[in-house]
């Protein structure tokens, strides 16, 4: 367990296939979203919040959610930068990309697509010009709960087949850092159902329905 | 000052005309968005990052940020929660209604504006369900920086003619208490800014294309 001992003491729910919407998944979670964390009683959804609560819970080691005051500020600029930025753009890539079309047999329109690449690419030059800078992690010299949330993301569009750190060697060798950091099985662990998303075959209609409106949304 | 004394200490942009691309500005911001702040040296951008930063700063009552592990996680999940749901709706209903018609001059499908309005629904429902449930507030039973985040983004849609709150005793009730806790005055005051928003002018050719990339966020 990356941030503490006791994994066996809380259940995370994680599942991509759509577990989110039985009746037991949306008693942990009302929002019915993936991640979600039962832990005794308490019941907790939204994953920034989930690692904080585990980093805080856990006693991880400072550097993942730092006391001091401007170095926790760097973490939590990010963590509240990167959702209608990096996250955005990083979904709707992937499902631009991959879920409209292999998923749900739907065409995107050129442009649409060009324009959501266009601003992942936006995103990523601001993740290194404003963020990364020349340290080593996204919020300072050590890794940070920043950089899980962000190289999670960041794998989206990677399953999808943008190698957005093709053209990005700052961006490259802080994806090595971290990969190294967390250790290679844990890497690939923590990515491999989202590595897997294009092989999925293709959806049956009562999924098409199901997933429409929360499609639109990535349109 | 709302979250401890020495309001002269820092300065914080909050403007909407535009200064957020001024090249002084971006020094403080390079993401060019509003609010920033800048407390001697340090600076820092994204709402939620500088409330916090003000909380720990101001060392604020036990309330606005708690210390318990399973109340600051509340607040930690709506914090995280809000960015993709009620700030996106609501930032997206107010350019829909007011700034593309009004400032923009640019008509908006109604077809766009009523799939926003009835997302902007669907986000006040589960506001309600799963946050204010039978609380006074939304992380608990007394006021934290999740209210003052959520209340900051209701007055949006408000501020363009949506009255949010009419068919929502239950939401209406817990913006009074918001209201009162904070104070009429300051609560005034936080929102004159945007409530004065649909009596600018037209904007002027420059300005329309400078907004351009960042209205189409919002359709």
């Amino acid at each position: 367990m990356l941030l503490g001992p006791g994994p066996e003491r809380v259940d995370t729910g994680t599942g991509t296939s759509g577990q989110n919407h039985s009746d037991d998944f949306v008693q942990v979670n009302p929002l019915r979203k993936v991640p979600a964390l039962k832990d005794g009683d308490f019941t907790l959804a939204e994953s920034v919040a989930i690692l904080l609560y585990l980093a805080r819970k856990y006693e991880a080691p400072d550097h993942w959610y730092p006391q001091g005051l401007q170095a926790r500020a760097r973490v939590d600029e990010y963590l509240s930068w990167q959702h209608t930025a990096v996250r955005m753009s990083c979904t709707r890539a992937m499902w631009q990309k991959m879920m409209f079309p292999v998923f749900l047999g739907q065409r995107v329109p050129p442009e649409t697509l060009a324009n959501t690449l266009a601003e992942l690419d936006r995103c990523l030059q601001l993740l290194e010009d404003k963020f990364l800078k020349d340290q080593d992690f996204l919020a300072g010299p050590r890794i940070s709960v920043a950089d899980l949330v962000a190289i999670t993301e960041l794998m989206h569009p990677v399953s999808a087949g943008c190698d957005i750190f093709k053209s990005r060697p700052k961006l490259a060798a802080w994806r090595q850092r971290v990969e190294a950091a967390v250790g290679e099985d844990l890497f690939r662990e923590a990515h491999a159902v989202i590595m897997k998303a294009k092989d999925l075959p293709p959806a049956d209609t009562a999924v098409k329905e199901r997933l429409k409106p929360l499609a639109q949304l990535f349109l």
